[in-house]
């Protein structure tokens, strides 16, 4: 079989044919990284993601965790595995040398853990609940905080969660109803529960540290109300060790239909009124905490999304290199052998389709992952600024697009194996059942759509939005120089331009009071967007492809290389004549304010 | 919680206001018939699925058969759920009175299973199965095999089977190497071994007649040797008796993503050389009986995809005017209660599209059951033809687009529950892993591509296309009467008119030579198709729609029906208007003979 995580030689085209990565060298935080040193991290991450996380991705199917006298008990495999992903530095790869960090960019970290993602979506979740725990104590906690709680988790010693959702709030988080009680010693009582808590329970680390939404006795209403706690598992002493359990407790296990290695528990906080909690920076700030570190929590969303797609395509790409059946529709002798079904035109179109989804996404989450060490390392406080609103315009269509389209393809990865593909024997189906949590967590589709339209686009004056649509010109412009790009340019630039025209069109409609009439089809803005973006990721991988083969008619690089150039060049093909075009109806719609929708009403179901 | 199954007042507007289910008691068959007693079997049909089937679906999804000491071992909630099943009569609804049967229509039959497939997709293979295997006896058997074997399922003492699939013969029957040797009593010997075969084993009747597919000795190669064989589990004796069991033998279950309830099996026939066998009609005629007898099962596969699709809508409609969360996007006040999520457009958006796939397919289902009854009972010879050569051609529609777009609509229920749809607490993800096995069996969507558009667009010089065309063009026609239905028509004549067009263009170059070119894109041309025909579908509703509130305006009928009726036109509105017009750039790439599948290498992914 050939590579079962992700293709090597893709990793390599994204990282230093398309993105750049050595130019990041340049840059002083990365001064004392090279080619070699990201090689030899992608090298350590692939080893271990086989060695020790793909092995038990069925068995953590197979024996989801048990909730034993009330705690989350798991498969023996999970906890090796963690260790060796903290052993090996994964968990602060982007941290600084002094602190025990890699100090990589956060596109190499990406790069790495996007084996973990492929060959092991349920227990690669519990180090990222963790980095995104840590990362939150890092940028708002106090010095003190981050001595009790997030060194500890540097050091693998504590893991983390993020505990939003309640019963009765889940999209609307303004309406949670957990509260927080100021204590005498300056900290405070948490009481309310918590459901869908990843990791909210696990015997993978000495402590849990949950970051905790809640509201303060004289929080406003809605979500400018909203605080942020750390609720520590065990308290922790002044000392460093593990005080007393403190008062939250884990009252069940969800039962999920994939992603069953991880826990989804549901946490009872302060149940016996002794919930010690400590603030998190100042009151009623706790969303926007969370909202200026979901970039990162939504970008791995997505990238997790693309990596199980990613799977599926490659398993599905080796079966049907091996299964023979059938012939060709020209060649129906039947005492002929069968061919490999690779060879029929339509397994050819899922394969295609998949690698157009995998690829195509993979690329943008990437890019996304690069920008954000822009946002950290450009020179000027305006370029990193800059770098920063095209990251989060671009954060929606990073968790979503993948979200939806790599579910697609791993639908398409079952298709290809048939009847053995719907089994248990075969790996797709778990694929496609873990993947289907993707357009559901960390904000649904329809949330990321309101974000997308009612937010991103317009904010400071639509200066992302110019900003991303002057980036989309330019690889167009680029593209000129090859004749052979014209077909793949064309349906882009003939989207991109009515985009901008019906965005400015729904934006006028906001601004004049229509929110509920412009946000009505906020899900058909987003796939629009989405394929205007992941189009001209395609264009510029295009683009990247063609370099690579004159390159190769100059006798630079490895010959092998043309089929892989060529393989891109198909792709982005297929999904600039195939699925581009295809979204000018939508805009059709979009433009026409189709009220067909917000009309239907409740009666007429 | 309104119904869970179906709704009862759509299916009355199919039967009485869409299909003119009366008129078929104008029919000497059915002349017995009127809508009382149609009314009376479908709410006996209604109070068995939801009595005795739907209450252990979610228990059959969670103890799977399993293989105990050579046999399948199913819950104990299945056999009295089926046996209620044949005690109402179920299996033999369509046979005479004379054999014990109802002597409904198949549209009435239909309609009766249909609340069954809703219920519990697994149980219900079982009967449906036999019923298959009745069928092709019935067509094909002899007298005394009728009489052995046929019999005793009418009865509902033995169950049936259909064994084709083998592990390396799936798609390609014509590669099946299971053997047939004659015996000098003039039975057969089999051995072979069969995979995926539905209820192969089960505790729920006396014997198993499994109708197997196998090659006598002087077998031509490909599909014009293969010969249908009656394999029972156990022997039969001539006075109708239980003999030895026979050399079958249930050689392990599969496990599948879904459809749990109902034994995947691989059986092995004539490990010690004594499998008994019956060969059916003529010898290499094996094939032509099974797709003589498809058209049935692949409606039955489709209505079964719907049926899944049905019990996700209505879920998930539930739930939607259940549940309160967030507030709309002009009513942001924190302190206002939280509304439905039925309120949010986004939340109709995703139901309206259910509606329109579900309730669209579930049209077509009906509308072949009903062109099954013509092809039985139209007045001449010449009409019973035409009526089957509509239904050969629709037959891969009514399987596949259903498998498709239900599939797509048990997605979008799960979407609406959130994060609880995703748990196993709520149904609709069962229903999700369930609909995802209609694509692949009986025919996958592939194979129902080549169908469409390698056989029955040309059959008989296109006769049986030409009267879909007419009959399109007159459903416009009659759509014409109503100027509120303009826009809705439009976009299908629109389609119309190229698809015919491009179907001409395309079987010029498979006649031409062209084969594998014309074919390449076959699976885009079955979606244009597909939805063409619902479209088509959708506009016949939103006349009877119209019609329907005409009447109330002259004061007939119910006053609380002007809500029903405004869904339709709804729901017609959005198909029609929102995924019609978007197959245009289907019918480009089709027009153009778009290379870009067909010319991708295997060496380039």
């Amino acid at each position: 079989m050939s590579e079962s995580l992700l293709s090597s030689r893709n990793l390599a085209f994204e990282l230093y044919e398309v993105l750049d990565a050595e130019g990041l060298t340049q840059r002083e935080r990365f001064a004392e990284h090279s080619r070699e040193t990201f090689d030899a991290a992608i090298d350590t991450a692939r080893s271990i993601a086989e060695n020790l996380f793909a092995p038990h991705n069925r068995k953590n199917d197979e024996h989801e965790p048990e909730y034993v006298d009330g705690a989350a008990v798991l498969i023996p495999e999970v906890k090796p595995a963690v260790d060796a992903f903290l052993e090996a530095g994964f968990l602060n790869a982007t941290r600084e040398f002094e602190v025990g960090g890699m100090q990589l960019p956060n596109l190499l970290s990406q790069a790495c853990f996007a084996h973990f993602q492929s060959a092991n979506a349920a227990t690669t979740s519990y180090p990222f609940l963790t980095m995104g725990a840590a990362n939150l104590i890092e940028a708002f906690g106090s010095p003190e905080q981050k001595q009790r709680f997030l060194q500890p988790m540097i050091d693998g010693r504590f893991f983390g969660t993020m505990a939003l959702t309640e019963p009765h709030a889940g999209s609307s988080l303004s309406d949670i109803r957990t509260r927080a009680e100021p204590a005498a010693d300056g900290t405070y009582r948490l009481k309310g529960n918590k459901i869908f808590i990843s990791g909210g329970d696990h015997p993978l680390s000495e402590n849990i540290v949950h970051m905790v939404l809640a509201k303060l006795p004289d929080a406003p209403a809605g979500v400018k109300g909203i605080s942020l706690f750390i609720v520590p598992k065990f308290l922790v002493k002044d000392d460093g060790s593990l005080g007393e359990r403190n008062d939250v407790v884990l009252a069940g296990l969800f039962h999920k239909m994939g992603w069953r290695g991880t826990t989804s528990t549901a946490l009872n906080f302060g149940d016996n009124s002794n919930c010690v909690a400590y603030l998190v920076g100042k009151p009623h700030q706790g969303l926007s905490y969370m909202f200026q570190m979901m970039n990162e929590a939504r970008i791995g969303v997505g990238m997790g999304a693309v990596m199980l797609g990613y799977a599926g395509y490659l398993y599905s790409l080796d079966y049907a290199r091996q299964r023979p059946q059938g012939r060709l529709p020209d060649g129906k002798d039947p005492t002929s052998s069968q061919v490999a079904i690779i060879e029929h035109a339509d397994v050819r179109r899922m394969l295609l389709t998949q690698k157009a989804y995998v690829e195509g996404s993979f690329d943008l989450g990437l890019y996304a992952a690069r920008l954000f060490d822009d946002t950290l390392t450009l020179e000027t406080e305006a370029e990193r600024r800059s770098a920063l609103e095209l990251l989060d315009l671009l954060t929606p269509i990073v968790k979503s697009w993948p979200s939806e389209f790599c579910l697609k393809a791993n639908e398409l990865a079952i298709q290809i194996l048939g009847g053995h593909g719907y089994t248990r024997d075969y790996p797709v189906e778990q694929y496609y059942r873990d993947n289907r949590l993707n357009p559901i967590h960390e904000g649904t589709h329809g949330i990321q759509s309101l974000d997308l339209l009612g937010r991103k686009v317009s904010m400071n004056g639509g200066a992302a939005l110019k900003q991303l649509l002057k980036l989309i010109h330019g690889t167009c412009q680029r593209a000129e120089a090859h004749a052979s790009l014209t077909a793949l340019r064309e349906p882009l630039e003939q989207l991109l331009a009515r985009l901008q025209t019906v965005t400015l069109a729904l934006l006028g409609d906001l601004m004049s009071g229509k929110v509920n009439e412009g946000l009505a089809n906020s899900a058909l803005y987003l796939k629009v967007f989405g394929h205007t973006v992941i189009g001209w990721r395609w264009l510029e991988q295009a683009i990247c492809a063609e370099q690579g083969l004159t390159r190769l008619n100059n006798s630079e690089g490895n010959p092998a290389d043309a089929d892989f150039y060529q393989g891109k060049l198909q792709a982005a093909r297929f999904f600039l004549t195939w699925e581009v075009p295809a979204c000018q109806h939508d805009l059709d719609l979009l433009e026409g304010r189709d009220p067909t929708c917000l009309a239907m009403q409740d009666a007429w179901f």
